[in-house]
């Protein structure tokens, strides 16, 4: 590293599971990434001080608070990386970008409407650099899903099919977890993991959902610790712009799905699938090829050509889970020192929180609910 | 062949894709199983006198007539196996059964609620033996499934989802065909393909459809030889007795999807998927398995402990799609000899039109539409 | 069928496994396929009387004997259809050429490189129609990656690999059936699977096995009922003519592989891979397509401009193991027909023999040995 | 990090593709495992000084050297890491053990077998603790596969088949990097990529090769910069003691195929296949299962019960390639400070050049070849 590069000085609010990922991201990053600033994790900021004492060593930050009022006041700290539930994002976020700070927010934004779009119009005053962590964009083949689809490789756009399956509450004996109850996590599997499949399909596709038809159930109402009150499942069919169809379902409960994200598009020319349980491959079926050669490719995409991979390995040796925080810190890093709007911006993000909203609506109504 | 078996003389009506498909059921099925009657191939019935001589020779009939009423009269016809589009399945099923024939009819059923319903009205009164022709029933995958629910094997369903996906349409100059006729057809892809979904979730889970949320739409609507008057792809969410959440696509704009029947199932102790495309398999998930060993197998249905495969070959040989027809042969062959009823009944065939019908109406009124 | 087709009467001698298989073919093959003859099954031939007659009214012919010899003298017979274990192959073909009577052998054309010199001399000098029973050559991805690698798709071909694993005797208890015993099959592994994937490796590439380095191997020596004298595996490194290298390897020991013939072929413009137990697929590798979108594609092998298919069904509607003998039957009717040299000849199954014997030898030596 | 833990500091020679891959985990293994040593990188050492000095700021070393000596000789520095082409490791090595320094060394472990004898003997008086970098056996899914070849789970092994493909040099115009040079890399594909199936299959299934069959090729013999002196591809087939037969395979001309190491065990009770392209997951075949359920299945190799997976992410949630590096600096953190002695030990290293040897003995006698 050169002594020309500033100094970017993160601050992370949280540190649970999100909080290990975007700290491998924050360490790594510039060992395999030429950037113009070099990262420093300055401070992480807990509720617990024996808890974040500890996560602050074994995450390998340099000091830790239990205020993140006090975090966000300090003069030596330009990043807030916010990690925590998603009660919290709105204040926190909107604190840190009136203090001057860039903010990175884990998905989903907000859990209503109303704080995403107080959190937008903070945002847009501030001059501040701000981001959404949809990390799943910056998985390589999801990436490149998106460019082939730019590139007009499958043509007009005319099918979406989008799951998002996990079963870790499969069974009714799995206590009450924060994630399971609306005040904490604003709703479950679909705030959780159907806001993914919302903002990956709309993503890749360049294509908005315009309505839906959903119906959602909680399996399990009541568990060790108490009640849950959200959903366990949620699945809709939708209208996108542009004219195609779509089908969504997030669900906790599907057994033997362990984090099985699968997007498939449909289009005029062509297909492509991406499904993150092996997240290295990207499965396209290209329909201007000879008739009698025409089949779904497995991509292995790990090739310098593909998005990300020149900086990791060589063909064939193939990246995890966290290499999609890496990603969304490099590119978070490059918008920061550019001055960039970057994506998933906050009100891109905002989309997806109208989504949310219309699924919920249409679940409690019986009806097609327009998103707006 | 003993001389005691009775011969069972099949007058067929229809010779296109499905007569093809049950003539080389009913030339097959006494050479790979012991049945009670030997089946003989009596008459095939078509409305043009040279294609229906030529469909005789070349499918192997003894005889050929162009008036399906003449061939009911025949007093050496047991059997009338109904191969026609939708739109007449209705008349010369009631016909056949009053002239005191056993039925076989091509699915769907019918083209709408009310002829299914005068359908099994007649067949109610008649003592005839009927029996709907959804044949992915009888591939032995979709039976093992069947089987592996009935036996408590993925316990209390919580989620199904099914496609069927085609592309034989995408291409806009493909020809206005029969089946994208209302007036022949009935419906699209929703009767043509979404029915045969409806039918096999139904029949492997042992769980009906109570109610779904549709969209529907016919991307292209003008093609050579006129407009199109049925869905081109019909997608819904639905509600399941026993309190599962489904979603169900059928499509014919599914670019690279050939004959893509998909159906899994998860339960609170395991999970299974079975796929058309490779239809000597069956994907299972056992949840009781220790923990560390989980996955989801592979399981090719070519044993002798599997259903219908000891008749056929040794492990691994592999069968292919016209065997469902043999399987359907053979079921209704011994149906006819026990006077027992067929599954799928006339009555179960009538309940999936009333799903169909909800589809149609939910995707006309943009709400939830109970089925009933 | 028009009368001016010429009946083609067949006699078969055997009727267990492969007599069901032929018989099949011979069943259907003038109902899917536009032919100069029409097959009769005028009679089969068995040792045992009363079940050569249960065979023959279970798979349809129109007549039994138990003398191979008078069915080869009778004059209403034109072809000798030979199902029986290799060790009465010469005798039979011999006869039934001297006879004229075409002839369709069963693989391995015989138990020994004589025996197999000696039925291609008498053939060369009859004027007789005679092949070998290389069926896998005739299943429609097989023969389609014949037809790619003819076609330059793969260019200069680096490496073969290729396996056919079974595991229907990894129990030491299972008994010393004819398969099991030299003086019937000749060899074991070797020449019952091993000779169909030597065939069809040398069928695929258009190149010959030049020399093998070999191990074999009895795992079980004694089993109910007696000794094994033949080899459970066999395993040889391989050098074609051309300059590729080849792994083979066949086994009954190969616990959850059922019938798992499987080649690949790796070319300097791309790879093929073809596996039986997923028989309507071919997997191509592209190296001339861009850098990001190469992959294996799975091609569904059912669309009319493939080998063999347009007979069959729509696209996506699969086929199974017994059309393979069907469509064998349809090229070597025409080939009686024509007068042509069908393929596999004689002589080319003769080839197999010679690579059967060179690996024995290479077994027993340990060392290096060339075919010839 | 506690202040009781002590520094384990760390110097590594070389900074190409292993050093990078070892330098991530060594910045790693401390935030995701607890162990007793805290991993300090203290020095990098390269011959060409600006790379070296980029080197080290780009992958994280405290300081840079050009002269390995030195660096042997520095007091603050506990480990020798060594990254460099075979030609080096043993004269390196055996001057760290001397100077008393733990040592890691790339595999394969040297170029010759009395090389690698010299590095044993060495070692054997030092007291230090040394490892051989065959990274893959730390990959959790082939972990997981020793376990359960250990626990029975496969019973009587009777068949190991290994490949390991690439295809980078399949293009005649690639030019001759070290890799291609014999006194730089000892040997070709083999020593390169065979080793680590060499390795890997004799430490999963717990069984030694005893003797090996093989060929050898070397496809494109001129190459832009010079003459290849290496083999492009290696083929054998070997005997393990316990009477399994195996064949092996390692080729730079698989085109298509990237990275792909892929073991398969068929045992008398069940089968495993790893391929180290879909890393996260392992097929397991389980022949005790009930005859309808046996299949293979794909274990999905990321829950907490899974070998070093505890360490990482929920379930579902992938690693890489990289990650198999930070357990192996994790266990070699741990045999140093409890002085036990890792495996692969510089003594099972060994025991692949002699497999290695008896390959290129075998290719160039064309006999069978006992290893030792």
């Amino acid at each position: 590293m050169t002594s020309r590069r500033t100094d970017l000085r993160v601050g992370m609010v949280g540190y649970a599971f999100m909080g290990a990922a975007h700290s491998q991201a924050w360490r790594t990053v510039n060992h395999f990434f030429d950037l113009p600033s070099r990262v420093r994790m300055t401070a992480i900021c807990g509720r617990n001080a024996g808890a974040v004492e500890a996560a602050a060593a074994k995450l390998g930050w340099e000091s830790a608070t239990t205020d993140w009022r006090e975090l966000i006041a300090r003069d030596d700290i330009d990043v807030i990386d916010i990690c925590t539930p998603g009660d919290s994002h709105a204040e926190i976020a909107i604190a840190a970008l009136r203090a001057g700070k860039h903010v990175l927010c884990e998905k989903p934004l907000a859990n209503t409407v109303e704080e995403a779009q107080a959190m937008v119009a903070v945002l847009e005053g501030s001059g501040a650099t701000a981001m959404c962590g949809f990390n799943y964009r910056r998985v390589p083949a999801a990436a490149l899903m998106r460019q082939m689809v730019a590139d007009g490789r499958v043509g007009t756009i005319r099918h979406v099919r989008a799951t998002y399956l996990q079963d870790w509450i499969a069974d009714p004996q799995f206590p009450l977890v924060w994630r399971l109850q609306r005040e904490k996590a604003g709703s479950g599997a679909l705030g959780d993991i159907g806001a993914h499949i919302i903002d990956l399909t709309q993503h890749v596709t360049g294509r908005l959902i315009e309505g839906v038809s959903a119906i959602t159930e909680t399996f399990v109402k009541q568990r060790p610790g108490g009640t849950v009150t959200v959903d366990d499942a949620a699945l809709f069919v939708a209208r996108l712009d542009g004219g195609a169809l779509a089908t969504y379902e997030a669900s906790r409960f599907a057994t033997g799905r362990k984090n099985a994200l699968r997007i498939e598009i449909n289009g005029s020319l062509g297909s492509l699938v991406f499904d993150l349980e092996r997240l290295n491959e990207l499965q396209f079926y290209d329909a201007s090829l000879p008739a009698a050669e025409q089949g779904f490719s497995r991509i292995l995409v790990t090739e310098p050509e593909h998005p990300y991979m020149s900086a990791w390995w060589p063909p064939g040796h193939t990246i995890g889970y966290e290499h999609s925080f890496t990603h969304q810190a490099r590119d978070f890093v490059r918008a920061i020192h550019d001055g960039t709007d970057p994506s998933p911006s906050f009100r891109e993000a905002l989309g997806v929180q109208l989504v949310l909203d219309a699924v919920q609506r249409s679940a409690e109504s019986g009806t097609y609910v327009e998103v707006k």
